[in-house]
């Protein structure tokens, strides 16, 4: 599997699109704020730039696309009236991989300019450019010291390719708690890398001083089994087994399908930091949301609602991938087993999703 | 008509799609290279930056998209080398309103970067980042001082709407040789409002000594009668207007509809660059193109295979246009109709377009 051309959130503005089923990430997006805003005043009173040069990395298609834009000029902005400065330029540069539905999201800058002008900017004395950049975090996406602040939210646990050396991941389709110890090794080595390419690519992109914050999901601790993060797709994966048992998939397939994700421990994540050399880490923070905050308020139908919200928001995310492997064909019917499966757990447990939001600052050149 | 909103090239790869109907803009692309390879030789000698920032205005979305970057960045190189320098890193601003179908540029990205790399950089010395970049060139669309080579080809002869008070230019769709001299003048002021704030933007993103190469269709002088530009457009009013007689088009729908299409003379265009003041023009190039350029070589059908070519030609460039005024239905039988009035002209005379491309150094701040 070649995740850069196939690792794609659901396009368009359909039923199973990522645009509809986001609520989850736009939780996570709100609940990180604080952290940005911290990051945004504290480097912009340090260096009182003219202009900012912002990169949203993983920025998808959807609503939330827009969110961190939106707020962070809107921080700044208000600082800079605190200050009696002038408005400043910025230029957003929002990042995913050349499969993003990036059309989707151009259709709406129109409005969005509007809106950020007349509320935020209060009459549009700063001007905010706005451009979408293809191309994989986990290589170099700009030239040498062009970056103010990065942004990622969600990306992170993504990891650049599912790892060689898998095979006997039986029963998974990612890294659980039951995997083989070779097989979470494979997956850590993987995310060792990408993690520490990606440091190495910020620090050459962001200017001294620069910040990042990041936010992905984790696990507590070292042990594998700290992992509740991974629940979604054991679940996934008890649909998928269903079918290989009633012979609608053959077992190597699904032996064969690994997701690229991985979700570190807050040890691993500042062992790569400290490793890579080029940031400091101001602030890590570990926060849970619960599953049930992809739902949303509406539950019109009592048995199936949560389950139906929760599988969709795992197509939105995951569908690219799945057909990919599995081919079109059996996609719905997979779903529609995931949902039950996910509504039955739901009923009895309330999952949650470890995240970790850090802060950093490039210190050396 | 909101202009930005309805402009756009058809996109995707289908039959009528401005991918695959785009050989006169390739044509005319390759016929400025030279005005390009001296402009940015020219700039790299005199300044020697270690990264060029590049913007294509009105980019579109086919095989001409990445053409210029890859010539320039080829150029560059291959300087460079001679100079025995080291290679650099490239920043593109592909632009183009919001509704072009970056998309479908996207997807070629790794492609071409590949290509570029094992082809011009020879071992992938210098980097290329790739942005698209969707906004009107009729306004801001990047930070001050942020740009150093500029280029547009084909985009300028598009103004950003159709002039007011144009309401009795009856059987033309466009300022055409017949039209009355009110719509001339109605043209032709909003080419001057349009084009001097389009020196004005970008007299603020490039940096000093950056370099402009546009190229735009126009006409020899400034008698309206000069213009064989506008040739395209007066027979696909011909083909509107047999409609009309028989009844399937309204002759107010015809009397409403009008092209944001202006094609200059050398002197109007020297005009306003000598109005504004920040650029010097350095050079000022005429040159004639043959439709039938747009017909390639593969003539299968005699009798119908350039009339053919020219109406796709056309298509891919108007179709959101026309489809935004008449509606879907009617624009199959307009575009068949018009093949038949191609045809039919084409065979008795060899219609040409008139093209300048202009040279131009950023001079003052």
């Amino acid at each position: 599997m070649d995740v850069a051309s196939v690792l794609r959130m659901n396009g368009g503005t359909g039923d199973a699109s990522y645009a509809n089923n986001s609520l989850l990430q736009q939780k996570v997006l709100s609940r990180t704020k604080p952290i940005r805003d911290e990051a945004i005043r504290s480097f912009y009173k340090e260096k009182l730039p003219k202009s900012l040069a912002i990169a949203d990395l993983g920025c998808s298609s959807g609503p939330n696309t827009l969110f961190m834009t939106c707020e962070l000029i809107e921080t700044v902005e208000m600082l800079c009236r605190e200050l009696s400065h002038e408005s400043l330029e910025y230029i957003i540069f929002l990042n995913d991989l050349p499969g993003n539905d990036f059309n989707n999201i151009f259709k709406t800058l129109d409005c969005f300019k509007q809106k950020l002008s007349s509320h935020v900017l209060g009459g549009g004395i700063g001007q905010c450019y706005i451009t979408g950049l293809p191309a994989s975090f986990y290589g170099r996406i700009l030239p040498d010291n062009s970056l103010h602040f990065v942004h990622s939210s969600y990306g992170l646990h993504w990891i650049s390719q599912v790892p060689k050396g898998v095979e006997n991941n039986k029963g998974n389709i990612c890294m659980g708690r039951t995997s083989p110890y070779n097989v979470h090794k494979a997956y850590y080595n993987q995310f060792q890398r990408d993690f520490s390419l990606f440091l190495k690519c910020r620090a050459r992109e962001l200017v001294e001083g620069g910040r990042m914050v990041l936010t992905l999901q984790g696990r507590r601790s070292n042990a594998p089994s700290s992992n509740v993060c991974c629940y979604a797709w054991e679940l996934l994966a008890q649909a998928l087994n269903g079918m290989v048992l009633e012979g609608i998939i053959k077992e190597d397939q699904i032996d064969s399908f690994n997701i690229p994700m991985y979700h570190p421990s807050p040890s691993e994540l500042e062992l790569e930091i400290e490793k890579e050399g080029s940031f400091t880490l101001n602030h890590l923070e570990v926060f849970e949301v619960s599953l049930k905050a992809a739902c949303g308020e509406d539950k019109l139908d009592i048995n199936n609602s949560d389950g139906y919200k929760v599988a969709q928001l795992v197509r939105a995310v995951a569908e690219p991938l799945l057909v990919s492997h599995f081919g079109e064909a059996i996609i719905d019917e997979v779903f529609h087993r995931y949902q039950h499966v996910l509504a039955d757990r739901m009923s009895k447990e309330k999952p949650i999703l470890l995240n970790f939001a850090i802060s950093l600052t490039k210190t050396t050149t």
